[in-house]
């Protein structure tokens, strides 16, 4: 019997909760398709950078470092932390250190879960977002400046790069705030080239997403990259979309979309979108993947800290991640037995969470999942 | 009685239907509310780029700013024109050069309209969207650098300003593209002082947008003069909101918004989204304002080349932002009494466009909501 030895992550707020759930239902298939979990709790987090002072320690890094996967629950905690530090410092940092760049969200509409858009059943909403998960404007280059400064900033700013609008507006001001969103042709191939092989799995059609018309430098490297690699899968239908469209169709007609590509920040969009689309962020997971290397593992929601403790929040998208990293781990039919109980709980309809109507607590809906993988493994 | 001069901008595609609309109904306005207009055709666009080799001239935009508004129906035409040109080149070049800083959507779900999200109705989706129209990622600095030269530009960056993330995976590649957003204090002010004000003749709640949690320098700023401006205005409730929880609140719950304020490229996005749900682009209005200088007033839709000349685009946005335009010129009871004409044909839903279902032409629905208005204006 394999056991796998998996690092998890609870962090902060509902994390806890919706962990011990994923977990139970890790565990029940295990029993059922025949391997051992021995997990690693690592206390990161909000109380763990107020006591400790930090946010991922290199220690922390290693030791994860040692392994293909791990599970992470939620991070941050507004009220304790100030906003971007432990999202910066924790998330972001694990998903850039282990160079993930891969962020793969399933959108699908589940039997028995209600959509809020009109007309949708299940069959229309079943398309994979792949977001680019390490460049962009998530790159963490930016900076503030004064009075005084401006002007010289602007200056190099203008000498290093051709400035093609004039920025007379800025230079009277006192302060300014400047991002600096950076996209690789290496990363970009390397992200078209998953997509479009995934794409290749399903119906062969892949949807890449940009703003070439207004951010034509970044954008239009992402553009043509997209272009190139498209050769190699002549078989694969392409169109590009601007951001903007992609979320009118989200709403309008989903049915279109197979696969979807998407640079880091409008990914972080559209995947939200896509939750709301697929019954909410209670039901979207998430997996943060580098296939040579240390992947991550987690729901969609944030931490959530006001219902913390209360056995309320949705562990389905948790459940529905170590489905994910089961399957990136080699455990093809136990990620198949978990996926199909989350099917069969959400289709019944007897024991769910608040958010889709019932009044299920968290762990019920996770002992009902588990229960189903046996049940369904026993047949 | 007072001819209003007002210059308008056919341009590519539908544009000239619609806004042969837009001035029928704005004519038919003059006759009851007692004004003339005297339009002046400007000929930007596709054709005008590919025989002239001009985006706009110095001439144009002399003429333009002799004008307190003008009048714009859709630019670009992918098939003849390289992406990106004539947007920045014109739609994005008129936006900076009259410093139109406020972009002004209202999102609202007219009587008779079909919105695509369940159980909501039209006092529901009513708020408005104030988009900043002149910094952020669309102030057009960026650019492309290959190998060789990606260290050095890594190096000035570096050096300039503050790195936080390691940019190994990018030194490494052989191409980059970047993109830099600027925003400023003085522009990020303005833009807050104007929503406040609305948000105060409205339900005096603002909700402001932005990503503080990764893109901590420029929406940091962003965030700090959204509550420091706030404080004048003690009788607005407030709150912010990460991009993309806002994508999901307009579908979940459009109700909670009353006047939301964004930076340029999320404005951009969740106002294509806003227009989706008020039932479609061929719906949305825009008007791109300096309350000092000279304001731009169009339908959000695109040029969609394929429909022109078809007779079949809906030309309510066009109409709608024509009674925008009347408005901003102090023509308070026309502007008026144009949104009612609107609301009266919405609402009896004999004549409309394909894509509220209807049979009828653009030049049908023009016509009748000019009848309306001259009908209203006897009563
Ligand atoms: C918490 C935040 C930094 C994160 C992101 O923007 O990537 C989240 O929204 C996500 O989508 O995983
Ligand atoms: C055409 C494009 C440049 C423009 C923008 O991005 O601002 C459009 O989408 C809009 O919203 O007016």
């Amino acid at each position: 019997m394999t056991t796998y030895k998996i690092p998890v992550i609870p962090g902060d707020g509902i994390g806890p909760e919706v962990i011990a759930e994923g977990k139970k239902a890790i565990d029940a298939a295990g029993e059922v398709y025949g391997y051992d979990v021995e997990w690693l709790e690592l206390p990161l987090g909000a109380d763990h950078y107020l006591k400790t002072g930090e946010t991922v320690s290199e220690d922390t890094l290693k030791e994860l470092g040692r392994h293909r996967a791990f599970f992470l629950g939620a991070l941050g905690d507004e009220r304790k932390v100030k906003t971007g530090i432990l999202e910066k410092g924790v998330l972001l940092r694990l998903r850039f250190h282990f160079d993930q760049y891969i962020n793969l969200r399933p959108v699908k509409l589940m039997e028995g879960v209600e959509t809020p858009i009109k007309n949708k059943t299940a069959k229309d909403i079943d398309f994979f977002v792949v977001r680019e998960n390490t460049e962009d404007f998530y790159a963490g280059i930016g900076g503030r400046c004064t009075k005084g400064l401006t002007s010289q900033h602007l200056k190099l700013l203008r000498e290093a790069y051709s400035v093609k609008f004039d920025l007379d507006v800025l230079t009277d001001s006192d302060e300014i705030g400047y991002q600096i969103g950076v996209i690789s042709k290496e990363g970009t191939r390397r992200i078209m080239d998953y997509s479009f092989k995934l794409a290749q799995q399903r119906n062969k059609h892949l949807s890449s997403v940009d703003k070439a018309n207004v951010m034509t430098d970044i954008y239009g490297l992402w553009r043509e990259t997209f272009q190139e690699v498209g050769r190699n899968y002549p078989d694969v239908r392409t169109d590009f979309n601007f951001v903007d469209a992609v979320t009118m169709w989200f709403v309008k007609n989903p049915e279109f979309f197979d696969v979807i590509v998407a640079p880091n920040m409008f990914g972080d969009i559209i995947t939200d979108l896509g939750a709301m689309i697929q019954g909410g962020l209670g039901l979207a997971p998430g997996g943060n993947v580098n296939p040579e290397g240390t992947s991550m593992f987690e729901p969609m929601g944030g931490s959530a800290p006001k219902y913390k403790g209360l056995d309320k929040v949705n562990p389905i998208a948790t459940i529905w991640a170590g489905a994910l990293m089961m399957d990136h781990l080699g455990e093809k039919e136990a990620a198949k037995g978990i996926l199909s109980a989350i099917e069969a709980n959400l289709r019944e309809g007897r024991v769910r969470t608040y958010d889709l109507g019932g009044s299920s607590r968290t762990s019920d809906v996770g002992s009902d999942v588990a229960r189903i993988i046996k049940m369904q493994g026993r047949n």
